[in-house]
């Protein structure tokens, strides 16, 4: 298994993908790379979470998911490495791969001690480029996990809370957890909490904008908003060829409500 | 041969053009997978169609170009693999591949139906990631195109009109087909219309700015318009180290007009 | 050897990029393509140069870079391969290059005139899909650096001029080179300047901005400018979750001073 995925907050304007890239060829010409997300918000943990959480599970069993969503980089924090029983997660200790990780069997932590495995000098800004992108070749190219430093308890691990969705006397009660490219506002609630027939539903923002469900975006009345099955699993709320989180200006955390119709 | 290009209008802030070759190497890890372009203004079938077509022929015979910009996802338009004697195209069947097909001569069409080659559960709203990118994997490892789904006449082909120059008395008429990154104003009038010595014709536009054609940008006079023969065959108006069409307020579809000097 | 990096001022919004891997694949298929930058602001090769110069030193030995930020493309500037005891340069002779060879010994140049190796026709405004790309890939395939055209003297190179930082009475004179991603201002002070202890220093921007030394982003107090030594090599002023560019108004150019503090 030769494939890497990277997942980080670093842009695609300057070099520090290019450059990770670099590196892994350095140590295992035959790696293929591929781009999970590259424009995470700055420092937004949670939306590298979902991104991450939403791709990761279609690759090939074997790979090495590494994300660099880091804003505490050089300080204390750990690096490491998560094998499951399908994949192995290499980056910081802070909560990054816990949306992935709800669905994943933790088979062991490593941190990412071992010296021997970095590029060096190894900056104090750049962790990607000198110990994740790194430790993710020699990953594939079949250095054992437990060779790159201790073992980590998995209770140490560094969790963000999922919000589960919470049940209510007509529905349920959920979060907005991404908004994605298209303005499509991406929420918590499992696309199976509405029973069909759909139309029998209906989804509530805190704004008080009020939308039914269809089974896909050309149902959408023009010019409403309407809620919608969405491929990472959840309903999602769009607007027909336009920007439902611009219209309707909703943004991660804001409450949304899943209710039965009167 | 293993390449697979994806032009879609997904861009590149999210995780699908991610997961979409997630899919890819998972069915066939030795796939060369090449992004044309992901930033297609969302649900604009001809600017998808025109990027592809710049594109698509300078990749190697047997390349399996994916199209998805897709707004009538989950309803009824077909999904089809159209074989060339040169390339296979997966998508929408909605006119995406129009412009690229003016130059290629078609063996077959088949309609995506066979749920064998697609990642189940099948969304309603995602199908380059569940039926466009598994289907161009198991065509890059040799599943032939029949297997796909029952074949489709060449004539319910949905088909974008290319708008042909018009002659005119004193040359020709033509229109703003796509702005470029730099602000190039690409037009359908191909440049061998402007017989040399170029400095004989003239393009006017809409708003009656006029200009010159010259043989390359650098010869533009600084903060003017100039017309230059432009790679993808066609006259594109430009400023020298400027963005014509925000300076000049041109846009898809705006007419032109390329006419020998007085 | 197989690797092939991009670095453009293309963007990534239109099919050029694509365009190129395509040329690429089609002479060598076996090519890894790789990019290191493709939002280079339009025709500017300081900002391209940077960006090469930090990333291409990762890459594996035999590495062909093709970097192609070129507004003179078409006119009498020269095509180079440059080759160096560890990498190929290949691209336009307009200084492009001039950083990244200030930590290369160069063993050979040519200019790109073997009509061979080109594709044709060759357009007047895209030398990055009929010349550099092309080439590149020949290069990877193992066609000798003399093939491609007469020997170039080293001394007729462009060079962009590198600034030295200036010694002063108590400390170095500077100038910013590059803003990145994150908002953060790329000095020309390399960080071994500023000797340990860090807090026995400061950075003065012209603009009468002064901030401490930090080790990393996380130690710059909440809402001020620091300077960390960035993975570049140099100081870079940064604010901690912020645009340092952006709140001090810094850009290419400015004077920036390392001084002992009193």
């Amino acid at each position: 298994m030769n494939t890497i995925t990277l997942t980080t907050d670093f842009g695609l304007r300057d070099w520090f993908v290019g450059t990770m890239k670099g590196v892994i060829l350095n140590i295992h010409p035959e790696a293929t790379v591929v781009d999970i997300a590259h424009e995470v918000e700055p420092g937004k943990i949670r939306s590298g979470s979902f991104a991450l959480a939403s791709a990761y599970g279609f690759f090939p069993k074997g790979t090495v998911h590494v994300g660099v969503v880091d804003p505490g980089v050089g300080t204390e924090r750990e690096a490491v490495v998560i094998e499951t029983e399908r994949y192995c997660f290499v980056g910081p200790d802070n909560g990054l791969f816990s949306y992935a990780l709800r669905n994943e069997t933790i088979v062991r932590i490593h941190r990412l001690e071992n010296p021997q495995f970095f590029v060096h000098p190894v900056s104090r800004t750049f962790h990607g480029r000198d110990i994740f992108a790194p430790v993710a070749a020699h990953l594939v190219r079949g250095v054992p996990v437990h060779r790159f430093g201790p073992p980590q308890d998995e209770r140490d691990l560094v969790r963000l809370e999922w919000t589960e969705p919470e049940s209510m006397e007509r529905g349920w009660k959920g979060a907005v957890m991404y908004i994605d490219h298209f303005g499509n506002v991406i929420t918590n609630l499992p696309s199976h909490l509405a029973k069909p027939p759909l139309e029998t539903w209906q989804v509530e923002t805190g704004n008080h904008s009020v939308c039914g469900i269809y089974s896909n975006y050309q149902l959408i009345p023009r010019g409403k908003p309407g809620a919608v099955p969405g491929s990472a699993g959840f309903l999602e709320i769009a607007v027909h060829q336009g920007n439902a989180a611009a219209e309707y200006h909703l943004g991660p955390g804001e409450t949304v409500y899943l209710e039965k119709k009167n």
